[in-house]
Order: structure tokens, then sequence, then C-alpha cells
């Protein structure tokens, strides 16, 4: 029998069936240096101490994000590493904050599937779990991929399709945020004086700044998060296939994109859910990432007076610049230089 | 009104007026893997907590440059996003101890105006500072940029141009450095023999090894000293640009030099001041970084005999190496190879 | 007198000589989560502080090859300035593990000497060890290089080589791993189920993913390790050199074939021992490294039933995947694609 992980087929997966992964990870402050590294993030909570202890936490909480790559690492082996297509995500909300000297680790546990017509495939449904080493509940969310089948000729199973939101409704947002004093929190410190009621539905931020990749970097990002997807760090099978290039991980975009939303937002401190993300197109080393941002909606959080919650809607482009908002070019169609279209609940000071 | 930070424009600076800097930043242990990682320290003092401990230190301090460039990073939104040129900085002490923990934050009190003749631009003195989180004073240095005007029919503000010294004098340096016990000073663990006293002025010292640097490796060092000079990371609009490459941060250079300085300089444990520097042209990736180092002056401290002081003068070179020790070609003119000229106090045990 | 480390000569090294080795250095989780990004390990015991803890480790241990090239770099300045070969090294144990926290340090005792027949070069064997902060030795390795002699007309010295061997023996295995609880070692969070006594002498095992190396990585990683060794960051001088190119640090590939190692050998969580290794060709940036593992001898550690050793054989390929097991393509020579042959044993829960 081979030692090594062939990773699971779409007959490997049964509904309920509860996936324990591998490696569960402390998280430290080295972490939080690279992380800084990598994409140049200034939200004041997370980067200092003083700051977010005055405001209520115990000290800095780990980038809600870099907790959600290193939760996401942990399932490729066990989730994606057959998939053909990562479809998507939603229902993704942080639940308790994470500190250093904290350890992750997570589970999936299959709530669909669906064979595709072709009998060759099948479209998987995960609900994926990050848990801290007291085995409290850190962070979840849904995730579909189509994965290849071992054998064809092996029967499909009952067709299960979860219904899931289009959007997390306000009353599930915030458990990851202790209630902030908000006297306590220092506009100047932090870099923006716009506060959560600034905000407008509607509103569209260009967030200026671009940020060019290199291939070390993202690599050295994707380690950090033990994510082992064989299509970002191989040339010498990537130089041979579709694009002749190392993927970037899809997450990467999502930070980048975060860090240069800082420039216009620089008070939406903490990513209480993301609703859905579309990777529209491949991004490669050696291209300049942009971003800019409309607000899609406001709202109270019941019973907190704290702080409120924007949805926004984050688009990352590829050596294009944002002042113009590039987003479609009919009905259909996205401009061709935009990579990520994220639609994600932050919260802010009120 | 627009979120995003545009930054201040030669009108929007008053005389005697304190900006607050944004982002307040936890030092760690992380932040000084990846210093060492960027460009190999080896002053044991910085390296080792056992080492440092044995002197008299509570345990390693995070390196000078470090604190210098997390301190500088921070005034950049505020002061210099719309520079025209850096044009120098003087009277740079460092005050106390920085320790993993600590958290930083800075102020800038403008100390000085002076509007071009073309009226378009005008010259901005900041003496900028950083502080721990007990408020504590541990850098303080003065920088002046050539910044735009917004409005070129703004009238030219009172003419203020501050007095600064040369150099400092050996009875302002030291404030950082905790009175250390000589004895417990283990020269073979430092690397080196040679103490304050074996060092004369006139003396020329080639570092010998060169060191080449990469994109990411700037970027990532940049990144981590949340400094936000668009010309470092945007690849899309500097290729554009005059130079049609990304600049890199004179900083790492200064940081470069000094890990070089090492061999031959190896107790000098401690840069107390920087009187002064110059970048004298642009370095690019690719390009070998090479350093040399003249001692102007040895000092010593007034009221302190287990170290002293030596003001050197570090040349740093691209693609050129130093034995010949490499400087100007006439009275006016630097050899072209020369990218800077840096001014400084270090402390070495007595 | 210069000021700067010309290194040691041939003539300089004498039989019995115990020579200190500078910069102390302390690890800490910063160098863990670099170490991380650079190689994406993913052994759960060094990971994660709570996989750790239930198998009884104080914490997550500093993972041995961190520990071996800090160790090995220490050296460097004063054994291999000068070499123009690294011939080998043997008889490497760990010895106790090490913590974040702890600080290393280095000496070098000479136990052989031998000239070569031209007169010009000789051949230097010592024996380095590597102490924590309360001196105990966590490390010890001999390797022997080619050096070069000051002075050719300098006598040669009395003919000394010391008898290596050719593998440590199975009871000299293991002080650095505490006895672990095995009931308590959790297979499905390791992420293998395969435990010692599944493998046997014979088994060849590929690791099938490749990674491709980037300049910047491997300098980060070789500052990381303090090492100064010139060939790997001076591009100007490399560039007119016989490769055209900087080298890349031996030891950098010995990480990457061991991180790769994970995908079948998921808990060999310990390298207890290296017996020997040869870097049979140099690795260039841009290349893409492939690994595979023969068992060669499965080993009861006397007295222990919690852990078993094997003594593995990893060979790392560059731009060559490894279903094929390349090695040899005749008795004397390796396929060209091969870059390491290391011989070592690790411990496997039983």
């Amino acid at each position: 029998m081979s030692k090594t992980n062939t990773g699971n087929f779409f007959e490997d997966f049964k509904i309920g069936q509860i996936i324990t992964h591998a490696t569960p990870r402390t998280v430290t402050t080295g972490d939080v240096a690279l992380y800084t590294a990598l994409y140049g993030s200034r939200f004041a909570v997370q980067s200092a101490d003083a700051f977010a202890q005055a405001i209520g936490y115990e000290e800095s909480p780990i980038d809600d994000l870099l907790v959600f790559h290193i939760v996401f690492g942990k399932t490729v082996p066990d989730i994606s590493l057959n998939a053909v297509a990562n479809l998507g995500y939603a229902d993704c909300r942080f639940l308790a904050p994470v500190y250093s000297g904290d350890t992750l680790s997570a589970t999936s546990e299959v709530i669909g599937l669906k064979e595709n017509s072709n009998g060759q495939t099948g479209v998987v449904y995960v609900r994926s779990r990050g848990f801290n080493q007291s085995h409290e509940l850190v962070l979840e969310y849904v995730r579909w991929v189509m994965v290849r089948k071992r054998d064809v000729n092996s029967p499909a199973p009952a067709e299960v399709v979860p219904k899931l939101p289009r959007a997390l409704a306000p009353d599930q947002l915030g458990d990851a945020c202790p209630i902030i004093d908000a006297k306590k929190y220092d506009f100047a410190l932090a870099g923006s004086k716009h506060r959560w009621g600034d905000y407008l539905p509607g509103e569209k931020i260009d967030h200026v700044d671009g940020m060019t990749v290199e291939e070390s970097e993202h690599m050295l990002a994707t380690r950090l998060y033990q994510n082992t997807a064989k299509v970002h760090f191989n040339q010498y099978t990537e130089g041979q296939g579709r694009f002749g290039r190392r993927l970037i991980y899809g997450g990467h975009v999502i930070s980048l994109a975060r860090s240069l939303s800082f420039n216009g937002l620089g008070n939406a401190f903490h990513i209480a859910a993301i609703n859905g993300g579309r990777h529209v197109s491949p991004l490669f080393a050696g291209l300049t990432v942009f971003a800019w941002t409309e607000v899609i909606e406001r709202a109270e959080i019941p019973g907190r007076d704290d702080v409120g919650a924007l949805r926004l809607r984050t688009i990352a482009t590829k050596d294009q610049p944002t002042a113009a908002h590039p987003l479609m070019i009919d009905e259909k169609n996205y401009d061709p230089s935009v990579i990520l279209d994220l639609d994600y609940w932050v919260l802010m000071p009120r």
C-alpha cells in the first residue's frame, strides 16, 4: 500500500462524514510578522497590543484572513487535492478571536454531493471548521469543489445540494469581536477618522495603491499556511501546463486586496464574515494588484452599539488602476483586468 | 468627501504643528527573525538574549535600524506621500532600548518651512519622535522633504529654517545603551577582538562581502516597516516612470551596509546616533551592494568608561567591490557606483 | 592589522584546537514561522504546541534541521571561509531538544589534518558542537573540508585522519526525543496512519511533489542561519565565476527534501542522526526540487518501546520527478538530475 497521500476522490466522500485534517498549527507572533511583511497590513487593532488592549481585546488578535488561510490550508490535502476546480465558498463566519500561542486545527463535514452528468466528476460541498486548542470554534465556512472520480463506473450518490445563504444576516456577525470600548478607540492612531456611520450604501472607494507580486512572496505565504495545492509551487510541472506559470493562491489575492483597502477603510478593523467570493481570473507573478470597494449595505448589529457592520464588495484587478471602478464589460462578463469579486462584512466603530 | 488618504501638501503644514501618525506597532521576535533573514546581521547583542543579559540588557534589544525603519515608516503617509524628494535627515538619536513586545508609535513636529522660488513646492522640516507604550521617547530625528503645493496660489508661509547640528556631540550619545559590564562582554562570541581603542581616526575598513538584492526582499522589508511609499511596490506605475523600475527604500541600503560592516566592526554593537546621510543614487533589484567605512572620530562619552564612541562614515556601492574605497571622482561628484554616504556614531566596549 | 576576518587557512588549524564560534543566537517562534514559510514543513510535533505537549514535549521543539543550520552557520567564518570544497559530514547526532527562547552557540574541535600532495591545500576534520544557554550539548557532527594554505611553504602537519562511523548505531539515537506517550499521538492530526512497524527495509517512497526555488528564498534562509559563505549571496562575483550563478546552500536542499518527505513519512517526526550526505551537484534558483526515499534499515532503540528508528536514504533531484526513483546511471555515476544523497535516522511512533 502506498504511503503517500493520493487525496480523496468523489466516491470517497459520504454525506455526514467528518474529516479530521492534519496538521495542527500554533500561530505565533512570527506568523504575524511574516503576514505584515507579505501584505503590509496597517489595521491598528492587529498591529499593536496596546491599541487592542485599550479597546477590550486581550492583546492584538491574529488577522482574520491569516486564520482563514491556515484553516483553509489544512483542508487542501483531504478536500481539494484532486479538485478540477474550486467552485465557491459561502457562509463564512469568524466566531472567536485567535491570539498568538493558540493552536488551530480543522475538520470538514460533507454536506452536499452531486455527480456531474459526464459521470467523471462530481461536486462536493463541505462545511469546514477551525478550532483552537480549547476546542472552541473560531471559524466556519462552506466551500464546494469539483472533484474527479477515481472510478468512473462507481455509482452516483444520492444528490444533496445544501441551501446556502446569499449573505450572512447582521445578527450572525460579531462573535469574534469583543464588546469594544469605542471611546478608547483612537482614530488618529488608527489612521482614519471615518466611522461606520460615515459610509453609505452605493459609495465606491478606490484604494489607489498597487502592489506587484513576486513568485517567492506567494510561495512563502502559501507555505506559511501549509497549503499544499500543487499548482502554486512547481514550475517544472506548471511550465508544461495550461498557463505555463505557477498559479497564485486565491487567498493571497484576498489578503492583498484587504491590505490595500486600508486606504479608505482604515477603521474596518475586523472581517466578521465572508458571504462569497469569486476568483474571476488567475493572477501570476510580476503583475500588480489594485483594488476598489463598493459599500453594499450598512447594518446595525442587534444588541450592540459599539460597532456596526458594513457589507462590502471589493474588486481586485491586475495591472489596472481602479479609479474608474472597473467591473463588468457587459451583463455577463467581467472586465478582463478583474481577478477577485469578494462579498464580505466588516465591523467598524460607531 | 474622499475616504482615502491624499497626504499633506505644503500648505497643510504649520510651524509647531504636531502630527500623530498611524499605525502603532508591537515589535516582536517575529520581526527580529525577519530582520535577520533580510540582512543576515550578526551583532551578538541583538542576536542572543544570553549575551545581552550577561552585559546588562534585559534581553536582546531590537536592532536600532529596525526601530528606525518602523518609526520612519509611520511618518510616510503624513509627511512624504506628496514628496518630490527626500532631502536629508540629521540629529537622529536613539534614546531608550526597545525590546520585543514593546509597542512603537510616532509623532512629527513641524520645525521648518521654506517655499521654493518656483512657487510650486516647499521644503518641510519635521522632528519625528518614536515612543514606546509607556510614552518613553526611544528615537528622534529631523528630516526634511520637498513637498508639492496643492494650490500654487496659496500664500508662502513665513520662512523658518531650523539650525541643525552637523553631528551629535559625544555627551548626547548612549541613552539607549545601559551601562554595560564590559568584563562580561565575550569578544570570542562577539566575533571580533577589536575594541574601541583599537580604531583610529582616518582608518579605512573594506567590509569585503557583497549582497545582491531581490525585488521580493526589499518589498518584504519595506512592508514589514509598514512604509507605504508608492515607488517601492508598484511595477505597473514605476515601469512607466523615470527609472522603469521599483525604487528600493533607502533604509534597506542602510541596513545592508550595517550588516556588511560587521566584518571589520564586529563590536560596534549599538548605533547611538545618525548625524546625516545621503542616498547618492538609487539602488535596483539585481544589483549587489558592497560597503566600506572610514573612522572619522573617536570620542569618550563623558561619565562612561564602559563604552566609547566612534564616528563612522560608511559608503555603500552597487556592483563595485570596495577594496579601493571608492568615493568621489572629483571635488563635487561621487563615484557612480556610490549609493549611500552615511555619517553616524556607534558604541563599542572599551 | 586588518580588522576584517580573513578566515583560517590550513596551517592555522592544530589537532586538538577548540574554536569558539561567533555569534550566539536565540531561536524564537519568529524563526519557526520563517522556517515554515521557506519549506512548508507539516510535521505535527514541530507545528503545534498542543500536539507536542500531548505526547511529552514541553512544547513544540525547534525543527532539527533549523538547529543544524544555525549551528552550521556559526562554523562557516572560522572553518570554511577559505574552503575549496565541503567534502563531507558524518556522525551527526541530535542530543537534546531545542525550544523557542533557547540561545545556541557553537564550538569546533580540530580532529584531523591531512595535507594534500599538491602542497597547496589540506583537509581539515572538525567535530562541531552546538550548545544551549545552559551549556547543554544539543547537536554534534563531524565535517571535513578542503582548505587553502596561506603559505605553500609552511610545513605539512603530522597526518591525522579520524575514524568515522558509516552510520550511527541504534543505541546512540533518541537523546533529543523525550519518552513519548504514544497513546496520545494522534495519527489523524499527524496526517499519516503509518507507524514505524509499517515500513520495511528496501521500501521506496516517491514523495511526489515538487518545489521550485527562488533566489530570494535561499538567501533569506541562509541569512536566517547567519551563514556567511560568500557564494550564496553575491551575484556580482558569482556571475563571473564557474557557474555564473549564486550557489544554493546545501542545507536548503536538505530542508526542502525533508519537507517534501512528509508525503509518505508523515510520522517521522524527529531526525535523530545524520550518517552522511553528499551534495552530488549544485542547485540553482529557478529549478524544481523533487525527492524520494529508500528505507535502509529498521531498528529498535534499546530500552525504548515508544519509538523506533528508520534509517533512510533520501535522494533529491532537480527538474526530475521521482516516481522512477532516479539514482545512479552506472556503478559510479549519479543520474545527472540528482543533487542530494542523504543517509539519516528518523524516529517514528511504534
